[in-house]
Parts: C-alpha cells; structure tokens; sequence
C-alpha cells in the first residue's frame, strides 16, 4: 500500500504567512491573532475539543476530519512544539495542547536537542535529529502503513517541500496581510511547477488550496 | 486498521432520482441526458480517460480524485453492470466501459445469475449472488485494507443503507428534476437521523453532500 506524507490545515495570511514575528508563550502566532488564521477550522463543528455543540457544516468541516483521516504519525518542527529555543532548559514543557493533544498517533519533533520520548494520552512525542528524508523514513514505519500527516510550521513544510518529500498539501488561504514573520510561500502559485492544485473558496472567506503530484 | 464501505460521485436529480425510466443499451441512464446528471464530473480535469486536455479544477475535481483514493475493491448492483435483465443472454457482455474500465480493482457484480469471473485491463469482475452483509465481507477481504467502493446503483445504494453496512457518502445533487425512475431518496434529509452531513455547493450547479457516521 503506497503511504503519503500530507499537510493539512495549514493556514497562511494572503501574503503568505503562518505566524506573525515574535511567536512566545503567550503568542503561539506571535504578532498575529490566531482566530484571524484558524478561525475557519477552530469553528467547525468537527473541530477537536470543541466544548460547545453546534460550529458550521460544509467545506471547512469536510477538510478538518481530513487531517485524521488514515493518519498514523505526525512530523512537526521544535517551533510547532514549542515556544522554546535552543537546549532544552525545562523538560517540564509537553506541548500546548493539554492532558489529550489532538494527534493520537507517535509525533516526531524535530530538534537538534535531544530529549526523552513521553506519552500524553494517545500521542506519543519523540525528538529526532537528522535530514527530512531519514525523519519521514521513521515516521512511515511508525505509521504501520497510514498516511503521515506533515505539520508544520511553515519553515519545516518548506524544508520537506524542498526535499521533495510532501505528496499532498492542504493550505488554507486567509484574507489578512501580516508583513511578515514565519513564511511559506510568496504566492500559491509558486508550487505550480510541481504541483497539481484545485482551489475551493469558503463561504467563511478563506480559500482551500488543495495540492498533489503525479 | 479500519475499513470503510464508502459511496462516491452518485448523482441525483433534485427529487431524487439517479436514472430516468426505460434503461437500455443506448440509454443508460434511461430518459434522463448522462450529462445533465453526470456533467459536473465528466467536465472535470481529473475524470478518468478524458481524451482532452483541459477540464475544471476545484472542488468538482478534488471529489472526483476522493473516488479512487484508498479503494482496494467496488461492489456494484447487476444494473450498473449491464442493461441486460434476468440470466444472461449473452456472456459477450463485459460492461460499459471499453478495454480499460477506470476501476482498476476487484469488482464484485451483485446478481442471481452466475457467470465466469472475467479480467479487463487490471480491472476482475466477479459476479455473486447473497446478502449485502456477506459480499461487503468478500470485498473488503478482496481489497486487502483499502476501503470498498459501493458503486450504485441507486436500488443497490438502499440495500446496503437499509442493511447499516455504508460508513460513508458523497452524494452530489444536480439542479434538474427527473419524476420517475431509480431513486435513492426522496430528500438529502432522509439520511439525518444516522448520518453527519457536510454540505458544499459548486460553481457548476451541482450541491455536494458528504455523509458520514460515528
């Protein structure tokens, strides 16, 4: 069974951003406020740890039950994981999504600084050094045959996009500029050398952008 | 690993209906032009054997690409196989979709009357009589952990909905009405009371709905 490496989720500002500078603690986006970006998937009514019932139905709905749809491990950057740089001074820290994070699968983090693997409910991190190419090799076998799911940040996409190591992509286009920060792309358009895309528009202004290769 | 039962790309008129009256040889969708069910898919870039270039992208695409991902094996109803009714006439008969039928998987044709398995490009047809319970069971082993395929259609839809064995729908709705032949519903409604929906309207006039249970 043929496994693919996939993005889903990401969402990026119209120039191309998905965070603003100055990502800390208390900004995981930094300068940017994070519903101007998420907005559309946080409101669904598939979203996880939704406390609240209702939350809309339609395309945005449909394309956040994709991010789990046969996923069987995770990639994500230090800088998704953490507000942290460099050596880890506190070990403390398990990421910013509480007692149950939203993976329920083994998620390799990316990080020169080695650190113990821990579970938290489901989800298992593990911290890997190397090149993108021997992390997806670890993370498919962890995989057990699914998909693995790509997380980003923007700086990781595009470093596995460089090494040509993503088969599909989910990028959500906002209509805010932020001017800078942490970049994907100049423009949707710049994968076109490589990538098929469709484009669907979302009654709640963002723009799915949907990508794959031959 | 689980395996879902999922309905892709059927198509139905506004009251209901995914073929006219009257079915035959020249008219497989009886009464009614395939192309004002079926044009929103057929129009795509990715429709299987388009012999030009061209074609919409967007959201019509991306379902039409949703048809083939992770499919190891499609059950049909004996209908959407052939014209034919009752035993077989004629075993010259071997489908409406030339040398290369876009399946590329185990097909299990559902009907009374025995016939051969037969092989067509990488394409097998088997014919089997039974339960819908027990031809989901020889699919899903025959699709060896992929999902399967319940291609239609519309009377063999109902069978398999009344019989609880359908995990998932993609529905699309077109904007005619048809008043009589092979109905699936009487209203996209009809499903609420044990599926989730997603709704999601495209460009070219057809409404999508995605249908999914816990």
């Amino acid at each position: 069974m043929t496994q693919l490496v996939r993005v889903h989720n990401v969402t990026v500002s119209s120039d191309g951003y998905a965070a603003g500078e100055g990502q800390r603690l208390e900004r995981p986006f930094g300068s940017v406020d994070p519903m101007d970006l998420m907005g559309w998937a946080v409101g669904t009514a598939s979203w996880p740890g939704r406390s609240e019932p209702g939350g809309s139905r339609g395309i945005d709905d449909h394309l956040v039950r994709e991010f789990h749809r046969d996923i069987g491990a995770e990639i994500m950057g230090r800088n998704k994981f953490s507000p942290h740089r460099g050596p880890w001074a506190d070990e403390e820290w398990q990421g910013w999504w509480g007692d149950d994070p939203p993976f329920h699968t083994p998620v390799f983090v990316m990080t020169h600084h080695p650190r113990p693997s821990f579970t938290l409910g489901d989800t298992t991190f593990h911290f890997v050094a190397g090149e993108p190419a021997s992390v997806v090799a670890q993370a498919l076998e962890a995989a057990d045959g699914k998909d693995v799911r790509l997380g980003g940040g923007a700086d990781t996409v595009r470093q596995f996009l460089n090494a040509g190591l993503v088969d599909t992509l989910h990028v959500a286009v906002a209509p805010i500029a932020i001017g800078g920060g942490s970049r994907l792309w100049t423009s949707p358009d710049d994968l076109l050398d490589r990538y098929h895309r469709d484009v669907v528009p979302s009654p709640s202004g963002v723009v799915h952008h949907l990508f794959w290769r031959d």
